[in-house]
């Protein structure tokens, strides 16, 4: 849904997984979950009593704010979280109220809840990218042998295999899909610091606070101050990039593959068009080399995010939101694309 | 709706006029418009019985497809107009559905719809542009002549006017806005052009029908083939990144001049905090930065697009869909901002 | 030579011609005109005696700076007119030598020597820009009739002439080439505005300066402050980006067309392999792509180099300097392959 | 000298060590290797008699090609290899000649010498990277007591220390640091594939070859084809951007502290101004900033590389050597002037 703005576009070029664990609803769950777990690990650490902790707890389940109003706020306050905090206070009332979000800023909970949100992201991407290397394979076993003609500046070359050029498109997406648990690691994070990063509010409490909170979310505890520091994400971001720019490589070759007087490559199903219905258009090899060229340009907003001013940029910050949930969805969208026309080959290899 | 996925974010970031111009009831509008005046058209100049035309056109009214339907061919088609074409012609029934999109192609349906959905939006800017341009007069008419301390490389430099540096701001937004109108001729063209840009179906009938068209839907007709030549679109969105890119500069003296220990400037309103209470962010004037950066970023991609192939790219014009609205919004958005950001200056010019 | 480190690649990727306008030489020589030009302009206009004005101009003549003095005091400074403007004074002496550079600020001096350095730029331009047209009226001429298949979504779809997707190339180009004097005339203008914008030396002389000035330069005198309002530096490359992004596309459809299997189009003059002497690759087509999607890609640094602090930003400044020269000298370098590939054409049309 | 096309901007913008590193004359050294260590392993495996290996070693030595018949062959073939593997056989004669460069293609001469000549550009990044991270140990040393106001939104927020901030700085950069030796390790790498990645010459000795090649030159053998899987160049320069965008978030900072009424710092050696000498202007912080722009500008251009066509792409390859080598030297610059600013901090903390 973010990729557009028009829902008949969404199935081309969205993709709906990603789009539910990165929207509204996943969202909210998320940042309750940062909530609810700070207030249990204050408890544990001795910064809260225990009833306290499990009253917020008792009474923020199921909560889901009013999203105008938090809108509204928002527009005024730059972030989401001082109302969303405050609708929640309303919510869990009485002196339990007032200690909620105790300690921790809008971008701990903000952060986290990305991190919540990308949890089964990673589970997806990488079950996908799974499937992909299977399809890449059985291409191998399929077509591997057939003579084909390589092709450098878009000119014949030399006579080799399908399986040489095969083999370049499964090795540069799963060169890339190695790191998969790498970034996971990097981006499956605990943010909290407080105000300006020095979690001020806790005093030797923060660690004890930290580890429980991260044990509860199934997060790492940075040895870093994550607010200003963004390499993560420039990584992450990075990352999403290469593979589509991976996917994007394969889809350029198939898109140059299936034309006609070429012909090294048929592939089922391809698109019709409303002037010429006898044409059989590469739609989804396509797609693979837009949405690599969408992340490749994407990204360097991200880059331009690490000029991250002091302990916490409202500039920089918020460019990230317009510009990484749509770098993971555009990635999800070219995965599927990649395993739709991968399971679609007919054949490769030099017509006959 | 299209800058972010959490509506939340919606009244922050988002341009709730331009999301509804650029969005699916409005675009489902002027598909409409295209077809029916195509219709017309080609009656007037004598290529379709004006029975037919007067059946397509009726039936036609109100008519809204079935967009999951839409969705789900788009994804096999990489284009909505067949389908679409498809669900029309079953509406309209009989011998007439055959003459539904009669001669056009995908891109001229979808082309001519982009420049029907801009017009509202150029009028909202133009508008925009106007009162923020009385509201700068307004500020030179307040603070022209308090003192302020210039800087260059951020430093203190020599004492000028605050009427100095408003007049910077006014005019690097002035004069971008001078560009308005011919934008709008660049962009308010028709498409139609057919298969492959050479209107194979028209004969020596196309300069009536497109004149015909263009008249009805209050566009011009271009002396070039719009499908494969985007440099109008690359254009316009140079020009759109210029405006965000003066509002931009404006958003970013503001941040500096607000700063606690410089406070050249003081504006009501600012944002909250969830961990300082006292504090009073500059939001609207680091959503300026923001969003410069933001277009500054994407108009790159758009760029890129103008590497069109032959006579219609299924992977840069697609390219299209997924950055230009975003622009187009984020200028809204950023529009928006800096005119309540005008209207909320309580003060400019040297502490005293 | 900008463009790469490497000079055995300066004839495939540089332009000699621009390289040299925009070089050291063409630079010193602007730098001194700027300087000339100003010290008599505020004699014609009585802020300075003729004689004195005089002497700069006689003591001036032929002065050419110690240029690595000039880049150790530039590391320290930033910016290159302080040490510049020392070492014209060392050299003018006496007491003239304090009048130098009298009223002016660095960016006063560096905007309008790249005003200056460009004027031969453009001429070149446009000199290239009509042999190009002609080049290509030339191709429409030869080929214009021939049967050619079009192409969308690189598919084959139905049957053109060559005529018509040559004209498209010409269009796009010409289209954007339409706009030179334009770019032209906002691009030589004079910067004369001081420490802070406000030209504070010079009270109501400065309008007067300005004229003399601009006249003795064959500039003209805009009507804001150039300093912080960069809009023409980034229209003016969006400009660039666009002729190369419509040649770009012209040199995409050729490198499409020459592929063996295809070939509907035949150039001499293709390049060699080291591996592979029998190849014949679309060197010069392939080249207009990288260059479009070079000016694509710096583009974006232009437009993010709007956003310029107070009366003069050091970051986004010094920003352009890393940028312009390079996408002006790929734009001339495209320029020149374009023409080499045109009359390079053998045959256009569908292979018999 | 690459980054710009003015001399007297190459202490302020360039870093000769880098530019040596990745010039002329490196690069021509690292071609040779190349070629001789090909012939040295065609020998110990084989292919090749020793004799005539030694030869071609032997003829080869202090092999200087001219520079300016390359350049000319370059424009024609795209790429410099075939002339200059021409010039060389010219050098060698006799039958040995003919086996100079044998079963290599130019895409593994240019790779492989690509790896050589960033060898001694990562000891230097290293070097550098470490007296950085000492210069920070210094200041926390120095100033991690002093009290400071945190600033997020570029308000102030609560008070912290010096060491907070400096903490984050340091974090930064070290993290990025961290991956030097796992960049090192994907880009020291040994292309040798042949015409189309196959390295259909060589047989079964292909593995012996690429083993004493890469013992020779210092390279680990790749366990995938390098000449169309781009992934590592793309990781490479995120990893440069990555860095100069740290380093970018510092720079930001110390501008933003330096300011006149903040006096949150104190720099010693800031630069002149020519209108105002009395200013002290923070050059090496702003410098900082406008290189991480850069760099996060250039990045785009790398991943959209990453959509290399077929065997070897024109269009995607000449693209990398217009932005790569910039963004390495650039990263160099920068590295250097963080080193500077680091080492001419006189005060850190709020002002008293």
């Amino acid at each position: 849904m973010p990729l557009t703005n028009l829902p008949y576009l969404d199935r081309l070029l969205g993709d709906e997984a990603v789009s539910r664990h990165l929207g509204l609803e996943a969202d909210l769950v998320a940042m309750l979950r940062f909530e609810v777990a700070l207030a249990r690990a204050e408890a544990s650490a001795g910064m809260l009593d225990a009833e306290t902790a499990g009253e917020i707890a008792r009474k923020a389940e199921g909560f889901v704010p009013d999203v105008e109003r938090m809108a509204v706020a928002t527009l005024k306050d730059g972030v989401p979280a001082p109302n969303y905090v405050q609708q929640l206070r309303e919510r869990v009332g009485g002196d339990a109220a007032a200690k909620v979000h105790f300690g921790a800023t809008t971008q701990d909970a903000v952060d986290t809840a990305l991190a919540l949100k990308l949890e089964p992201v990673f589970a997806l991407f990488e079950e996908r990218l799974a499937a992909i290397d299977n399809a890449f394979a059985d291409l191998l076993a399929r077509f591997g042998d057939t003579p084909l003609m390589a092709r450098s500046r878009m000119q014949a070359a030399i006579e080799i295999t399908s399986g040489a050029r095969i083999t370049v498109w499964r090795k540069s997406v799963s060169r890339v899909a190695l790191e998969l648990a790498g970034q996971r690691r990097q981006m499956m994070i605990l943010s909290l610091a407080g105000a300006a990063g020095t979690a001020e509010k806790f005093g030797d409490r923060i660690d004890a606070v930290r580890e429980a909170m991260a044990t509860e979310l199934g997060l790492a505890v940075p040895d870093y101050v994550p607010h200003a520091d963004r390499g993560r994400i420039a990584a992450f971001a990075g990352f999403l990039s290469r593979l589509t720019g991976a996917l994007g490589k394969f889809g350029q070759d198939v898109a140059l593959m299936v034309q006609n007087g070429i012909d090294q490559m048929a592939v089922s199903g391809g698109g019709g068009s409303s002037a010429m219905p006898h044409k059989h258009n590469p739609v989804r090899a396509e797609i693979l080399v837009t949405l690599a060229r969408y992340n490749a340009t994407q990204l360097s907003a991200i880059h331009h995010a690490l000029v991250h001013e002091q302990e916490r940029s409202g500039t920089a910050w918020t460019l990230e939101w317009l510009v990484l949930p749509q770098m993971i969805e555009a990635t999800g969208t070219a995965l599927n694309h990649a395993l739709s026309l991968l399971t679609s080959v007919e054949r490769i290899g030099d017509p006959v």
